[in-house]
Formats: C-alpha cells, sequence, structure tokens
C-alpha cells in the first residue's frame, strides 16, 4: 500500500482519537488490528461505511481484530466542544439553556450546564447527571460527536450509541501523507486532497498483511474485508492458501513447499490432487481445517 | 499502492509477455487496465486466479478493460522453447519425433519438425499445419506455456485454448521492486520473494485509480474487482458516489459537491435525503443512472 509495502511494520505515530490520545502501538497489543481511513464525516459513502463497520464490529472482535478508523477532520476540535465534565466539577460559567449547544450535544433543556473555555477547545460541562445520551468515560461524560450520531441513526441505532471504534483525527494530512492515503480526485474547499478510502490490515507482529486502497467515490466491501481477515487468519497459522473467491468454510490449498507425505498427515481429512497437462502435480485442495 | 498512489500515472514500461513484447502505454491505448501479479506459475492459488480471471475477461472485454498479468517467472524462456514457426519455414535441424518437447508442445509424433537455436533461444519448427493445438499467430505457429494450459485444463477448457490476456515476464523482479509488489513471506528456493496478489486498475488517463495488495496466500475475488469496476466507471462519468457494499443496480449516492436543485434536475429518477441527528442534508440516494 502507499507507503507501506507488505511485511512493513506499522509506524508507531501518536495521534488524537475520538477516545482520546493514542500511541498505535499500544492500541493494537498483541491484537491483529485494521487500520481505515475515510474522506470525510458528514459526507454520505463515509457514512454508510463507518455504520457497517460499526455493525460488525463484533464480527472483528471475534476474530481478535482491533478497528480503527482515520479521517482528516478535525475530530479533536469537533469532541472538545461537546465533552462535558464530570458531576460537581463545574469548571466554567453557566450559560443559558436555551443555547444551540445544549440540543448538539444533547444536553438537557433544564439543569446547570455551561461552556468553558481551556486553551483554546471548548467544553461543557453539567451539574448532575441526566437522563440523556451523557455516557460517563474515565470520570468524563463524553456525548458522542455529530458524525457519530449520524452513523448511529443511519444504522437505525440510538444517536447517542457510542461507536464501539476510535476515529484518528488527522487534521493536519501527517499520516494521510506518510501513509499515502491521499485521493488527489478529492479535493476540499482549500483545494487540499481528501483521505482515500484505504484498509491496511496490520497481523500481531504490527506488520503490514493486506491492504486495498479505494477512492473516495467507490465504496468499500466490508463482506469483503472480513473475508480476507479469515483468509489472513487461517494461513497465518496452517499450512494452506486459499483459492480465488474463497470463503469460510470452502475447500482451500495446501501450500506447494509442504511434500506430499507431510500434508497427508497434517490434513487427516484428505488431500485431493487435481490431474493437470503439465503432469505437476501443485493442484491441492482439503476441506478447511479446524 | 505500493510504489504507486491514487492518481500516479502508470509507468510507461517495456516488458515481455506471453504475447510478445510490450511497451505499457501502447498496451493499454485508451482503454482503461487492470494490471495483477501473482506469485509464481504452477501453485496452486495463482492457477485458481487466473482461470477465473479467464473465464471473465469477456465480462472485463465489455466494460473495455484491458488485463495483463505478471509474475516473476521466466515466461520468455517458458515460451521461447515452445515457440513453433511457420509452414514452409524450416530453420532447424529436424530431431527424433521421440523428444519430449513432442508432447510437451503438443506437436503431432510424425511429420517434419524440428528446434532450432537463435541467439540463445530454442523454437520448434513443424513442416505442415496440423490438427494438434497449433495456432497461428503473426506468421508464428505460438503453443501456449504449459502454465497457460494448466490454467486452461482447471477451467475445463481445451488446454490448447490461448489465455485471452498476456503474462508480463518479470524475471528480474524490475517491475515487481518499481511497483512494490513483493511478499516478503513468499520466498523462492534462493531467498527471493515472490510477487504478491497485487491489483492496479488504471483509467484511460492511465492514472491509478484503485488498487489492493493481497499475500500470496490469499487469493483475490473476482467478483469484487469487477464491482468495483462498475463503480470506478460509473462515478468516472456521473456525479454520484457508490455506498458500502453497492452492487451495480443498487441506489447510489449524489456527490456532496453537487447542491439540491442541479441533483434534481440532473437525477429525473428522483433524489431522496435521510434525515440525520446533525440535521445536515448530505445523505442523498439516488437510483443508478444509465
Amino acid at each position: 500500500m502507499p507507503g507501506l509495502l507488505l511485511g512493513d511494520e506499522a509506524p508507531n505515530f501518536e495521534a488524537d482519537t475520538t477516545q482520546g490520545r493514542i500511541r498505535f502501538h499500544d492500541f493494537l497489543g498483541d491484537s491483529w488490528g485494521i487500520l481505515f481511513s475515510h474522506p470525510r464525516d458528514f459526507t454520505p459513502v463515509c457514512t454508510t461505511e463507518l455504520g457497517r463497520a460499526a455493525k460488525l464490529a463484533p464480527e472483528f472482535s471475534k476474530r481478535n481484530v482491533k478497528m480503527i478508523a482515520l479521517s482528516i477532520d478535525s475530530v479533536q476540535d469537533h469532541l472538545s466542544w461537546c465533552k462535558v465534565t464530570a458531576l460537581g466539577r463545574p469548571q466554567g460559567a453557566a450559560c443559558k439553556p436555551s443555547q444551540p449547544w445544549r440540543d448538539v450535544c444533547h444536553i438537557p433543556k433544564r439543569g446547570g450546564a455551561g461552556i468553558q473555555s481551556r486553551n483554546g477547545e471548548f467544553s461543557i460541562f453539567v451539574e448532575r447527571p441526566t437522563k440523556c445520551s451523557v455516557q460517563e468515560e474515565n470520570n468524563i461524560f463524553a456525548v458522542p460527536p455529530l458524525a457519530e450520531r449520524d452513523i448511529n441513526a443511519y444504522n437505525g441505532d440510538q444517536p447517542a450509541e457510542k461507536l464501539p471504534f476510535p476515529i484518528i483525527a488527522d487534521k493536519n494530512r501527517e499520516l494521510a501523507v506518510k501513509l499515502g492515503m491521499l485521493d488527489p480526485d478529492e479535493l476540499d474547499k482549500d483545494g487540499m486532497p481528501l483521505t482515500a478510502r484505504v484498509v491496511f490490515v496490520f497481523g500481531p507482529d504490527k506488520k503490514l498483511k493486506l491492504s486495498i486502497l479505494y477512492p473516495a467515490t467507490t465504496g468499500r466491501n466490508f463482506d469483503e474485508i472480513l473475508r480476507v481477515v479469515d483468509s489472513l487468519q487461517l494461513t497465518a497459522y496452517k499450512k494452506v492458501a486459499t483459492p480465488v473467491d474463497w470463503k469460510p468454510g470452502d475447500s482451500v490449498m495446501v501450500v506447494p513447499t509442504l511434500p506430499d507425505e507431510e500434508a497427508k498427515k497434517l490434513f487427516p481429512k484428505g488431500v485431493f490432487t487435481k490431474e493437470l497437462p503439465s503432469g505437476k502435480k501443485y493442484l491441492r485442495y482439503t476441506p478447511q481445517p479446524e
């Protein structure tokens, strides 16, 4: 992939995300990982994609794959003015209940609440927990940002549900450039390219196992992403490869380097060799091993 | 993609292929193009992939997409000793009918035929056309190389049918390195990496529109490749984008830069806007335009 080739180690970048600041290797831990970029919040294809990704999060989790999205939006800014401080820790001046941020951040019309500014970032405090969509996290009540709420709504979920994965805010395009993620055909109002639809799959060794690079106008196929994750994980641990158009449960191919005798022992369900004009015996199938 | 980012122009390389020497830009002409690499001839997944690609060739052709494969095999060597010179132009010494090349190259047991050597390349001549699998091309009778015959046999076709696309012989890995196609986890007997399963899709402007990079052990999904070609071509000519998991015939998204009024005119089948918590009106669907 752009900037990253097969076998390259993931850069151990630091970044701000919708779930706080991360260092990428710490985020990955010993898991598999999928880093996927999208052009922009509040755009149509991205919303359908992140909605589908959110729906599939349990499938990725079951496979021990950590998900993290990325766009060049200032997710940090976006979040910062929606942060709600913890109960009993008012940090700013109260402001009128009619202010638009109450609606935007799902703050109830009544009750003490206010906006504070600190180091140029805005945050919101409330005086007591409410029945609204405020969720507690690290002693901070965080309200999902607007884009997240749109994604949930797209899925038919409660707008206030939390996305099951963080989104990296790559506002200055540092990661996008480093990882070759930009789409020169999609420009923002300043004429700067947006991020393309990239997928990087990393193994537990943090090395790149697979990537795809689609332009902004072509939404990805998340069934295909799950399919290749299944193939990567199966072939990482078994001496098999998956043929064209393989789906989980289909027969697989025995890797060419494995001698016939060993293959027979290793695959007790049987190895079936297809006859070929060359007379070579390399087209060896076996049912998918457990 | 490795070595190539979205919007990069395809390098105008020269290369030997199973259909002769090409210059890439001339090969592409004004068509769309798909360049796809595989690790090695005579290996299982590659055979299933090229078999499927051969079956789908009419679909790509219908979409004005030229196909060309690539591996680090010496396809040139492979072919050169299978070349059969034209009728009446014997260029070498006759040799015994029992020689193995007669079987390998589908030369009939009887009839004048011989092997010639010229500039270090071997070719085969026959004295008259035969009923065997020899095909005329540019006044040269060419017999498909072994790998091609295996691929056809895999498909259940006549072994002697010609693959509907050329395969580049990148013996010295020059293109593989330049285009970032190598898979460090798949080594040949000399410990050198093989080519991964890369797909580059180029537009008629010869610029990269999309790429995928799968390792040797994960066979590709050619339905997905056709799907994205359909998306790329639709979105290149219409002001739409295709949502996640889109398939031809499904509704598409109106691009965000198109004002509502213009969208209504441009898409007479109607534009449907989904309500979202943010209140923004960007999730606009329309039936796939003709």
